[in-house]
């Protein structure tokens, strides 16, 4: 008979253990019912991942390892696979290591710790875990198993992070097979570096491997599951699903065969996309426990893309959307606006900020000694916005919905205190340019969104006839050179290299790091590039550098 | 002729390198006419610390390295030893080194790199350096140096945080002294904690140690300088200023005797966090280029104390206190307001929210469908406040000082959008009872905070008789519990054990952790204890533990 091992793709609530343990049970008594040998479950899936400094408290860590022992128990008949955190018991090093627990006739029969801890852009596990340096094979029905953790099979670059390889040190044992217990989370291009990287060690090491990744959405990080099992020659075999929780059983047999057992599904940047934020969306929802959102709709492209991609996480329903025009506010912008809710068959209001700005410029003017319009008075509409959308929010539990796109993030084309306020940035993480994309996607087979609100030109309509191409270049340019600085790390000179003005470099870069106080108070980002503003981008408020 | 060692402990401007630059040459001109042989730099003195991800820009790090090799080649006459990041030339392991390089005769002679890679608390630095393995020793004058890099010397626990200890391997080139260059930032009872590691060194290594310390603000983190000398026997041969820039020439032979230099200053808790809060704001606004703060006075003792506190920073002058009475402000508000801003001779102005309040109200109360007054109103109020802060502030550039205290950014007593804004807190990590220490701090030798605003009952006046004794425990109370969760990592059942009602302590930390989601989004907080708010502090928003 050959081994049956049960991939369980689990969407986990960091720190909720009643509910991960009992998610982790019915998935050992599928795996039971499907006759499986093994069930494995990914990197921390006890705690949720990333845990974060809850790992600094002690009774966070006892209550990890009071469910997985409780797990242990009713795990008869069945061996099962756990990430979980457990306590180094050594004098020196961090107290813990990030570990998973080999489950066994009902016990808790080896605990193998992850040994390449990362520990950049969103990663910060050397904070509280001790490498591994000890390396052991775990046994079960006579197949050797080189079991493994995230991170612990990534270092296949030219150049290396790390100075050791678990899998070397592994392959001492003779293992027959490779398990990866992971926590890898979404970008738009990480499904492919994933199977890149379990080629590398198919190809290294000639045995097959079984991945089981993390899915669904922790705050700003999004997990896109998509599990696999690949031949030790490193065709994929199988890939569980995207975006969804899902449990299935594989023979090892099969994966030392070289039959496809479902089709691939397509992997394309603005579809990816547009399935993590609305995931991400969801979640965020679910496991804060919130059911309804509400969204300032202006008439313009960020704000259409939120509500449609809210509309697909929540329920048309459950998505209010409220238009608040002004005086500067164009006709087209609240047609086009309606329009869309329109077609959407979301709810919606109209509260002018006529008034409220009236009252409160005449409130002012004797303090504004006679200075002229400017960005106070474009701030000021925003944030009254801002302030009547919280409004509704407190009085009916709406969480609000940032609308703000990656491109205006970075440079500070918002309003700290108004546009920029919400529970939930949807679009930070999604360039102007990459907006356009996720609409003409959304629209694909059916206008959604009015073509009038795709077509016309950005504008912040907060003076008259402001378009955003008066203070800012061309998004097509402006999300180049952003792309550059941000995702490349690319200094000045490196990009004007590439072909673009020196002086708008410079003064875009100028813009990117003045604007860091600005960033510092924005809500937590869905990341969907492989560097987001937020916990994998730390940057100096006050500085100098470039500014 | 006994070397002579010169400290020279300077406040840096992360990433610019000209400042930093003429800063260490500076200090070089002064060791030259003082005849010193060595003048020594704190930790990353080139960049400033922490430079954070800037460091992931190749650009940085030239620019880094080039400052560096132009102050060498001044350098003559004398050495020096200036931290700063070197690249990693091996092919594995991280790119860069945290590391120190010895200047002697117009070049760079050796780079010694930090073993002890901080990763915890505020600290990421394994995020960007390999740890160093390979030991050595620098030599001047014929003497042997001892070199190392803050954390090096740390690892003194009796459970050790790292496997290594960088000392113990030099000891075996049998050096005859210790330097150590370092970037440890203030909470008040650091300057004591690291006297004792200093002193755990003399006493196990018998020789004696030259500290130097940065000093000055980085955003959040505060630098309280405080370099020191310390024979072979732990005792204090002198410390350097607190707060302040310093320089200081020594003898190596002084550093043998026992005879203290200067007196040691009184290091009482809330005189430090006193003198640390204006050195923040003052840093602040001087390293943004920024002279003018706006602050909203309530009558209440949070901003009284940081009026007091910005104006020591910043000059009376420049501290623009704005009124901003409603319907529920009471009259001993306003008179108590006004008193304080007589007492500090600051500018104000009284603009009342009623007229905005009422117009935001009938605007919204249609849409209200007829629910009662409830949070909703009172953070209307705040927001208002805030809206009008803010226009001020973007009208003549003043930045507006948050004044929120620790005890309410922990359980969410204060508005997003409204109290909660700012450039920068001044008091996110003072407790409230501790505020009220400051106060009479303030008060000590003449009434600069009128008596009222410290004796009567806290109240933030968002609806009629409002009291914060309403909603929350007493401060006393509420204080410790959160003292326990927050700086100590206890978890509830360990909280009830010490004595304290067991809902009490629930319902308290079931409050901190779910208001994560509003301190994801306050401004920087000026950090005086060991576990504040911010960097050193990562919770998720989305999670379940406790809440």
């Amino acid at each position: 008979m050959s081994l049956k091992i049960a991939l369980a793709q689990v969407n986990f609530h960091i720190g909720n253990f009643s509910k991960n343990k009992s998610k982790i049970l019915e998935s050992i008594e599928k795996g039971k019912k499907e006759k499986a040998d093994l069930v494995v479950f990914p990197e921390l899936a006890i705690t949720g991942y990333p845990p974060r400094d809850f790992l600094e408290f002690e009774d966070f860590i006892r209550k990890s390892l009071l469910a997985v022992e409780e797990i242990a128990k009713s795990c008869k008949g069945i061996s099962a696979i756990i990430g979980m955190p457990s306590i180094n018991p050594n004098q020196k090093g961090k107290p813990l290591y990030n570990s998973a627990a080999f489950i066994h006739e009902g016990e808790i029969k080896n605990i193998i710790h992850k040994s390449l801890l990362p520990n950049y852009d969103v990663f910060d596990e050397y904070r509280y875990f001790e490498p591994n340096t000890v390396f052991e094979i775990i046994e079960l029905k006579g197949k050797k198993i080189a079991l493994t953790i995230c991170e612990d099979i990534w270092d296949v670059e030219e150049s290396q992070l790390y100075t050791v390889n678990p899998m070397d040190e592994l392959m001492a044992s003779d293992p027959d097979l490779m398990i990866n217990i992971a926590a890898s989370p979404f970008n738009y291009e990480q499904a492919e570096r994933r199977e890149n990287v379990l080629r590398r060690n198919t190809d290294k090491y000639h045995l097959p491997i079984f991945y089981v990744n993390h899915v669904g959405a922790q705050t700003e990080l999004l997990f896109d599951g998509g599990s696999m099992v690949m031949n030790p020659s490193g065709k994929v075999i199988d890939t569980m699903k995207y975006f969804e929780e899902d449990f299935k059983v594989y023979k090892l047999k099969d994966a030392l065969n070289d039959k496809r057992i479902t089709e691939p599904s397509l992997l394309l940047k603005t579809g990816l996309i547009h399935d993590a934020l609305i995931m991400g969306i969801k979640n965020y929802f679910q496991k804060l426990g919130f059911t309804k959102a509400i969204i300032g709709l202006s008439g313009g492209i960020d704000s259409a893309v939120t509500s449609v991609l809210a509309a697909k996480a929540l329920g048309a329903e459950n998505v209010y959307n409220v238009l608040l025009p002004s005086q500067y506010s164009s006709d087209h912008s609240v047609t086009d606006a309606l329009q869309l809710v329109k077609n959407l068959k979301s709810p919606h209001d109209i509260i002018s900020i006529k008034d409220a700005y009236k009252t409160l410029e005449s409130n002012l003017n004797p303090f504004f000694k006679g200075k002229p319009f400017d960005v106070t008075e474009e701030n000021l509409q925003a944030r009254i916005r801002g302030v009547i959308l919280m409004a509704l929010s407190n009085k009916f539990g709406y969480i609000l919905l940032n609308t703000s796109n990656k491109s205006e993030t970075a440079v500070g084309y918002g309003t700290l205190y108004g546009d920029m306020n919400g529970g939930l940035s949807v679009l930070g993480d999604v360039y102007k340019t990459e907006v356009f994309e996720l609409a003409r996607f959304i629209n694909d087979k059916q206008e959604v969104i009015p073509e009038n609100i795709i077509n016309k030109p950005p504008s912040a309509e907060l003076r008259p006839e402001q378009k955003d191409s008066d203070s800012l270049p061309d998004y097509d340019v402006l999300d180049n050179i952003l792309f550059l600085y941000i995702e490349k790390r690319l200094g000045p000179d490196e990009i004007i290299k590439q072909g673009f003005n020196a002086d708008l470099v410079k003064s875009v870069l100028r813009l990117v790091n003045l604007n860091e106080y600005k960033r510092y108070q924005t809500p937590p980002i869905l990341r969907v590039s492989d560097k987001a503003f937020g916990m994998g981008r730390r940057i100096p408020i006050v500085a100098k550098y470039l500014a």
